[in-house]
């Protein structure tokens, strides 16, 4: 780079704080401005919820660094609110207002990076100052007041994504009693129904009440309070709303400017970072980058990729030749106890995306089962049927799920196959894992289906099984499990039994097998197929089955 | 495989347990023996010291399958209490002894599994019955029955290995004060000095006492108490001993039967887990297998590898063409709340392989520094310098070194580079990781090493470096924090005066900086770097450095 290279970041929390600092160990001659429109620069924001819920208790904890920090650390100019108000390409200025004295100038550059973000969805036509949306820290800070002034009894949460289940448990946490109003049927809409719904249940367990398939027709304020209408009928009358319904990006500013970007606002970047305007980088929430599974370009707005592009784009600045190589969508939730986590793309995704996959569920503790406070989870693995790409992987449970789901994330990035799961060789201690960990048992698992050692059925092909004349649907847990709760038309013969009961079954009808979990269903299936059988499994068994149909029909009769 | 194809298992737990069951699942015709010379197949065998110290409570949690079970579900003869004596390869037959009835017999064979074991080293010189080793349930019912019974005030666990680390914390949980007597100069002799001190200091600070550089001389039972004496001199009187000092191959039976095995007696097998006799293989603590990071013959004993190889002998066996393709060593230790763990191969390996290696350690925190409970890991990564190769990592701290060693196995598995561990895409939210989760911190810190952005030195530097006319020792960290404790021979410049006060330094002496963990060292050194100067960062800081140095002179002190 050019000693004397001025280069302007349009934003100065994660990617535009990320590539400033990165930058500044680049280069000691760059002259480098941030232009923040807030008051906060690199602020913590996936932390604001637990400052509401009263996790987090100190303010100051929220925030990461100061401009004044930052000047004598890296010697960068942060202007914070101020506010771009338009980028001329031509001349490489951009016009700058700032909000303390309500000037407006112009500042030259050789290099513009931007990284304005994304701002919650908030639908204009409801007004009331019992609305919030939680982006930045004075939002928090309102937040944070009403509560402590209005004391209020309880609150919608509008949107069942991350965010809104971070605040939902916050509020809880908080005395609120929360209802989630979700237009989807599960909450956590990038994650499939079948996963979800777990936590559909959970939730409701820990007192939260779940308007699913709902959506706000309108918000009323009266005498102090809230009505809230739905456009499938019925009303909730609440003391506050929280909408986090998605996030979109915040670039209305850039667009006047020519630069590219998709039909939602997220500016359009190459590997480098660079925009339309090779001049003109943009990174974070505001971008659309490569899904590194997919090679599509998506829209991903997470902290993760929005750090490493900041770090790219400086690096590109000062002619290093780093290139982002795309996201995984990698996210991680916790509520309450529960942990839920995933990488890659979901089932839903890779039908939409025409992709010949296949897909498995286990039930896996998250260490030795003797020892003290096991704890189970549900990881579904989705894969690419004829090569065995991983595609994505979903996980539900408590202790030890990021674990599994990080190491997935690891696998997917070095192109790993499904089948490479069951070769790592990871830590195995009876606190940590079990000698096959979860992740192996993935790997097991998966190389028995495609290589066709086990054929599997879903939880979704059961309704057409049972109406079927050519089918023998078998249950080999033990009788007295069976008692306890079953799939209609499921018959019993336990697996330990099977070897002596085998003439029982019909070789000339297809037998569907499950168990619990799966394991004695796979043990099942072995013996019928060795002895002549065309059998299947059910993937992740009984139990899965009964997660979907019998707690969740349960929580529907609400 | 022939329908009718007869396979002797000798060894029930773990590997051979694996085996045999996949071999089940693979083949109903097989015949199927399993020969077990103890009263337990498939137990808990990495329980064992939990049951001791009483986290576990239930002698049933321990065992994991009977012969009754096994012949249930599996249609596999097991028996106990039958040793193998002899094994006679030319006519394929083994001779049994059944130790319920002192018969005497032979059994043929088409293929033979041997799944041994290993069995603790324990100087025959020594005769007390209050000697232990801790293998299999029978040892551990007879200390629990000891400690129950005799009430022992103290013991010596002689070995700071993994087992022996286990039993310390499980008996003092049980009430006993324990002395370690480890010969090495640290506890964890897998482990490198500059990480295994922490664990040396941690444990001390738990009450356990310490002797390091010790070797057992002489134990001489008087009155009811065993006296141990040193060949260092000096003498512990303590109510009982736990030998815990390695394990070697079971394999004296083997040895007979001229099955190729090496100089400590581990069978050697191919990565079809074959012995030198093609009918016969191996698995398990038993056999020499390939090291994946050195791609050198290794005697790794442990419980996930042992699980795999049995699975592949299955396989094999059934012409389905798994191979095993080596042992990382990935190990992990709970000690009280500390979380210690590896994968791969050691500084100590690394070197002793003649490796061109480079190594950095990092401090980072296990979730985001702002969400409570953040409790801070030392992170070592050995690479090759010239490719990034990863050789291995060892992690010690608390919460979520699991997960980072995890992730460094996988990494290793699928042969990414150190660089690479910087694009990892992971799982982000406060309680479980930060923006950059310190895996990714890793690759940072190691590309900038690889790429000249950074120069490093270490704490085993430091010494010369203070005899050296030609450096500069430069402390960046606040004055508060230099007056708190700094190494001799540095002046102090905070990092942010740093820019203001650069001419205080003589730009023909090399400078070698610190701060406290590395962070700000690096920002000194870009700075540096960029205003001429020759400049070198502590890796790991002078957190490292007092870790070694001041806390563990301290501690020697004792």
């Amino acid at each position: 780079m050019t000693p004397t290279q001025k280069i302007l970041i349009i934003g100065g929390v994660a990617g535009g704080a990320s590539a400033a600092t990165r930058l500044r160990r680049l280069s000691e001659s760059a002259e480098i401005i941030i232009f923040e429109r807030g008051e906060f620069i690199s602020f913590a924001n996936c932390g604001l919820p637990y400052y509401i819920g009263g996790e987090i208790t100190e303010k100051s904890a929220l925030i990461l660094q100061s401009p004044l920090s930052f000047k004598a650390r890296y010697n960068i100019d942060v202007r914070i609110q101020h506010e771009i108000i338009s980028i001329d390409r031509s001349s490489k200025t951009v016009l700058v207002k700032n909000y303390q004295t309500g000037e407006i100038y112009s500042e030259n550059y050789d290099k513009l990076i931007l990284s304005p973000g994304a701002k919650p969805i908030c639908p204009d036509e409801f007004q009331s100052d019992r609305i919030f949306t939680i982006r930045n820290i004075p939002d928090t800070y309102r937040i944070k007041l009403f509560l402590d002034t209005k004391k209020p009894q309880h609150a919608v949460v509008a949107g069942g994504g991350f965010i809104g289940l971070e605040m939902t448990e916050n509020l809880q946490r908080a005395g609120v009693n929360v209802t989630i109003v979700e237009c989807g049927n599960h909450v956590l809409s990038t994650f499939d129904y079948d996963v979800a719904c777990n936590v559909d249940s959970y939730i409701e367990s820990k007192g939260v009440q779940l308007f699913l398939n709902h959506e706000i027709k309108s918000i009323i304020e009266q005498d102090g309070r809230i009505i809230v209408t739905f456009n499938q009928g019925g009303k909730i009358i609440t003391d506050m709303i929280i909408f986090a319904v998605g996030v979109r990006p915040d670039t209305s500013f850039v667009q006047n400017a020519g630069i590219a970007a998709n039909s939602h606002g997220a500016i359009i970047v190459t590997e480098t970072m660079q925009t339309s305007d090779p001049d003109i980088y943009a990174i974070g929430d505001a971008v659309s980058a490569v899904n590194f599974v997919t090679e599509n370009s998506d829209y991903i707005p997470l902290a993760g990729p929005a750090g490493k592009q900041g770090r790219i784009a400086a690096d590109q600045i000062c002619n290093i030749d780093s290139q982002y190589s795309g996201s995984q969508g990698s996210a991680i939730l916790r509520i309450f106890d529960m942990t839920i986590a995933s990488t890659g793309i979901s089932e839903f995704n890779a039908k939409n995306s025409g992709l010949n996959y296949e897909k498995i569920f286990l039930w896996s503790s998250n260490h030795a089962d003797y020892y003290p406070r096991a704890a189970n989870m549900l990881i579904k693995v989705v894969f690419e049927r004829e090569t065995g790409k991983l595609l994505g992987t979903q996980i539900v449970g408590y202790d030890g799920v990021d674990k599994r789901c990080d190491v997935i994330a690891t696998a997917i990035r070095a192109k790993m196959t499904a089948c490479d799961l069951a070769k790592l060789d990871l830590c195995y201690a009876p606190p940590y894992s079990s000698v096959k960990d979860p992740v192996n048992m993935a790997g097991f698992v998966i190389d028995n289906v495609i290589t066709g050692k086990m054929k599997i059925f879903h939880w979704h092909d059961v309704k057409e099984l049972q109406e079927s004349d050519n089918t023998v649907l078998l249950d080999v847990r033990t009788l007295a499990e069976y008692n306890r709760g079953h799939i209609e038309g499921f018959i019993n013969i336990p697996v330990d039994e099977l070897r002596n009961r085998i003439d029982e079954l019909d070789k000339s009808k297809k037998i569907y097998v499950t168990c619990q979990v799966g394991i004695r269903g796979y043990i099942a299936v072995r013996i019928l197929m060795q002895n002549g059988f065309d059998a299947y499994n059910l993937s992740g068994g009984y139990r899965l089955w009964s997660s979907i149909f019998v707690t969740k029909i349960q929580s529907y009769k609400r």
